[in-house]
């Protein structure tokens, strides 16, 4: 077994030499998805290893999560490909000016370096992170999760395959052997090594990661996504924004976990809420939606009785907290104060309440009249993401390929003192 | 006394006003200047108690970085009103899609909200930071050195009358009033309220604000700065290059402290290098440079032995660490394993190593026959700076407004859903 401080040895050993060039990391891109499907016997054989070793230890859903199938490596695979069509975020110059001494500065985006990465049990999670790492000129360590192993250690033998044949060494994305609880620690204080960590998963590996680490981190993922329906909103299409942003997809963080309802519009709300989200989805043979109620929208509909606790939870599944407030000052205060600043929309036809929504939410997505959902990636034009930043340093909101680098001034000169 | 938690509840409050309007932050700047200039009196009989206070427990050089005067005060007016004209990196838009699904997309800057600053005794960082927040229309809490805390105490006094002439609240920029070490401490914990602290001062201090925040915290302005002459430099430019970036302003971060000499040129270079800084200087009335050699140039010039540890530290003095290495390959490995990542510069002829030395040394500013000097705000063009970040993530060298902002993802929609 390889070490990690050996497997961090080999990763700033590469990032030393310099980025490959453009065509060479695109050609690598496809050549990784090559290789994955060349493997999918392989794969797909040792995915059933870590299914058979998980079965009764972790959820259905968790089950779900960490399953490949034909379909889903074909998704991977894709996933490079899709890398390959998009601009090259190295070596771009964001600033170029001409000093009044006639020094030339440019400022120009290059890669952090070694990029780590901190997962559960996706096994995609490990080639689309290797394929946004090669393709910003980056180096690459992943960790996953235990239970996820024996799938992303051929996955990563597969993609390493891909990088020789273009040419590349196969340092350039490593996964990490220990697996224990130690590996996870020792990326996080190998400062120094690593230039970026990305933590990627539930609540309780990112706040591990943001409160022990002492290399840089962003943090993502998490999201009590609120909407508010305002007085004036469009009763229908917001049944409809709001069904959307809770049960299109409850699991991801960019659903809805909080409905906020103006007050003078909740008697004539709340009824066609409940009938759409709870009897006809049932009816449907859609899973119903759980509403938790405040006190005041127990007068209106029936559901159960909300608690505090409600309020600050990402649920990640079919229920929904609901709250009655005055105005959209006091919609905006409640998000303030219990807002993951993921996505926030409000449902109007009040363009001043609109305008105050935006301005005064400080999220990472702000929306106006559309569902939650489209924070993403692909959805905003970055083609791919790497998660969704809910900070504010660095990169907010989805990470596409410019998340993953960094700045360098670069200034010529012929002899300049000051 | 206000507590810490005084301050921030009402920097909060005040963060969740509307951004002002451009006009509006630019009349607060005038006036902010114009108040420092009528105080002028009330502001040098403050300093004079703190420097009273400060003789006999402080250093020379301190006791002059605590030092104000009329100069010194113009200084920091005009720091002011020559924010004036600089953009507004306010509501700036990055990005502008409108998606396949009719949604409108915009990326847009937008303040980071309460930024903190802990720093040292340098009375015009008051003024300097306060003015920078003001224009990125956030809110500032400052929480200077206890040496300098009457002077800016008054300083402070002085900018919130400026804000209230131009109708902005006072609370826009606070000064902590706790001068024990929790106050910092509280500053670094503030999480939720401090959306970024930005520490200036001396290595101990960043050092115990990186290690210890749990807010956002940027690095900055620590610089073991290198120059390396390789075999091809002019020689005659390079004595002039060297001397300027060390001896210009020894105490600053972009001064230079380890210089790194090609085997094939040390023998011609060294005694041009060691009569400039040393005899010439010594003759000229000037403070002459302590050259701290390796043992290859031992054997060329006069001068102390250097220790390991000469290599790893910041001087800020006149002192000069000095290694001759085999060639560029090995400068850059020097570079890699002593640098603060701040400045760097290479003096050659050869474009091949210059390229080199560019793309492989991961420092913010990398510098091709110029002095390392040039590392500043104003030289580079940003019109002004709040120091140096020295970390790869949000900003990368001389940090301007921009560095002070975050981005918003601000979504116009009709109903849509994914």
């Amino acid at each position: 077994m390889k070490t990690t401080q050996e497997i961090l040895t080999a990763a700033v050993l590469e990032k030393q030499q310099p980025v490959p060039a453009l065509a060479q990391r695109n050609e690598a891109l496809m050549r990784m998805a090559d290789c994955l499907l060349e493997d999918q016997e392989a794969i797909l054989a040792a995915n059933q290893q870590d299914l058979h070793a998980a079965v009764g230890s972790v959820s259905e859903v968790m089950l779900d999560r960490l399953l490949l199938n034909e379909e889903r490596l074909a998704g991977m695979a894709a996933g490079l490909r899709a890398l390959v069509p998009l601009p090259d975020p190295v070596h771009r110059i964001l600033r170029d000016t001409q000093s009044e001494k006639g020094l030339h500065i440019q400022l120009e985006q290059v890669p952090f370096g070694v990029v780590a990465m901190i997962y559960e049990s996706r096994p995609n999670v490990t080639s689309d992170a290797a394929g946004l790492i090669i393709k910003s000129g980056n180096v690459g360590v992943l960790r996953c999760g235990r239970e996820a192993w024996q799938s992303a250690s051929v996955i990563v033998r597969s993609l390493q395959r891909g990088l020789q044949q273009a040419g590349l060494h196969q340092q350039r994305i490593q996964l990490i052997e220990d697996r224990t609880r130690q590996s996870s620690l020792d990326l996080m204080k190998a400062k120094g090594s690593v230039d970026l960590l990305l933590p990627r998963g539930g609540a309780g590996l990112i706040q591990a990661v943001v409160q022990n680490a002492e290399v840089p981190v962003i943090e993502t993922g998490t999201g009590i996504c609120h909407i508010f329906v305002d007085d004036s909103a469009d009763l229908q299409k917001a049944v409809q924004i709001v069904e959307n942003a809770k049960c299109s997809r409850p699991s991801t963080c960019n659903a809805e976990e909080v409905l906020l309802v103006h007050q003078a519009i909740a008697p004539a709300f709340l009824p066609l809420l409940q009938k759409r989200l709870v009897e006809e989805r049932r009816k449907a043979g859609q899973p119903p939606v759980e509403l938790r109620l405040d006190e005041a929208s127990q007068k209106i509909i029936p559901g159960t009785p909300a608690t505090e606790e409600d309020f600050h939870t990402e649920f990640l599944d079919y229920i929904l907290a609901v709250h009655v407030v005055a105005d959209v000052e006091e919609a905006i205060a409640h998000i303030a104060s219990h807002s993951t600043h993921h996505s926030e929309a409000i449902l109007t036809q009040n363009s001043r309440h609109a305008e105050l929504f935006l301005n005064q939410v400080d999220s990472a997505a702000v929306y106006v009249n559309a569902s939650t959902r489209f924070t993403d990636g692909g959805e905003f034009g970055l083609g791919c993401e790497l998660g969704i930043s809910t900070q504010k340093m660095h990169a907010r909101g989805p990470m596409g390929l410019d998340a993953l680098c960094t700045t360098k001034w670069i200034i010529h000169g012929s002899g300049q003192i000051r």
